[in-house]
């Protein structure tokens, strides 16, 4: 299988089968290998105590395009650390979007910025992560064609 | 008023209308001025799709801790950084157990670490985050006796 | 004085008077408001018990990047947080460029990443800063035009 | 050889070795597997350009730490990613003691705090390290009995 079309497999079942991202309501703009650009908008169960979005589901959703682009490749990863700079505050209605970067793509370990605005283009958030590729497959037995 | 009253007003206060933390589930186990000790149980909408919690649920529950503990003087502290690393897979059914500890109290900036473990003592997160404490009272008016 | 100017003039100033960043030896190889790219070479007293550069000595130039970027509007600004990535080892003899990105500009707070890579384009660091802008001005009684 | 035996002999093989940690005046105050307590004293030449101990320095002492630890067990340990809040101004004379948490220790991936104060017991940073344990050793075939 070319690793494009194993890409758009492991994209679709994350999709399917990501129930947290399921609940933020999570669209996928965009996937290839080692990217990710997904969407999201903020209701009202995602706010905290003075009207703001909680700072908690920004995270989460950069985390969410974080998984998206260093799964994508076939292997299950797991966040090793992740951080984020807050940088506007979001609010319900808002549509938010998550683009990843991939800094730096080695055999067990990657590094991804991720970079969350809103859909007029405010910047809310700088997020990186850095990712433990494990040797689990989503598809086992499948062979990529270089 | 005094400091440990205003305490439990805003504690409540967050409980009761900190939407996101509703969703969570997050019981507030302790709270003092500056501190926060908070649980909440895993339950299978915070899954990911290959069927461990998803790490930005964990983020935010550690995030909640920091909301509650940062914003309990009275007034709204907002997020500037924050950052977790991950110490061990969390899963359906857990219940976790964050509690705070003020590493820094200034009069804008504080800086807060939470530990994320689960029930059984199993460290599943190390989490910092700073905040910008704002002019912003949960309850106007309010004079703190010392 | 216009505010490119006074950038200048600031850069100059803790070129000449930043020690740590002088024992660094670091050259600017460039400088606007906001940003900043410089250089370093690696030196046999920066390497670690192993042989590599020690990983303090690439973070701390990461740092100076972060000081001459955020400081060169004229004020004096403090980090607050601040880490890194690291994603490949650096040696003695490798030549360092560091260059900043102002992710967020506020009255009080901006946000930098800063991207570290030998001069032969391999990525050895990615690191971001969150300063705290002081009203202490390097030159005082200037007015900055627009 | 017991595991104590062999931290010892790693600590002193760094003292000895690493070049950086000698150019910061870096004394080992005490180290156990998995444990260290360092000190270091602000010169002159670790000054930035508005008077005070350049952050670099500051973090380079905690990452300084994170080494000693994470690398005492016998294996060369590399860092992934390492953070730190900056609580409070460093000035020339300043005494610093960083001290280390495990917060998490797996076969490849560890996790540690550091505390970073000055000898006074005012805190000045806040660090957090992650390391990826490689399976170099610092002394080749030893045997650690348990």
């Amino acid at each position: 299988m070319k690793q494009a079309e194993l890409t758009q497999k492991v994209t679709e079942y994350i999709k399917l089968n990501d129930n947290f991202a399921d609940w933020l309501g999570v669209e996928v703009l965009d996937s290839r290998p080692g990217y990710a650009k997904i969407s999201m908008k903020i209701r009202k169960d995602m706010i905290n105590s003075f009207g703001s979005c909680h700072g908690g589901v920004t995270f989460a959703f950069a985390q969410t395009a974080l998984a998206f682009c260093s799964n994508n490749y076939g292997n299950i990863a797991v966040a090793l650390e992740t951080s984020m700079a807050f940088t506007n505050p979001v609010f319900e209605g808002d549509e938010l979007i998550a683009e990843t970067k991939e800094e730096s793509k080695k055999n067990t370990i990657s590094v991804y910025c991720v970079n969350v605005e809103t859909k007029s283009g405010k910047k809310v958030g700088v997020f990186r992560g850095t990712v433990y590729k494990t040797e689990r497959q989503y598809f086992g037995g499948i062979t990529v064609e270089d």
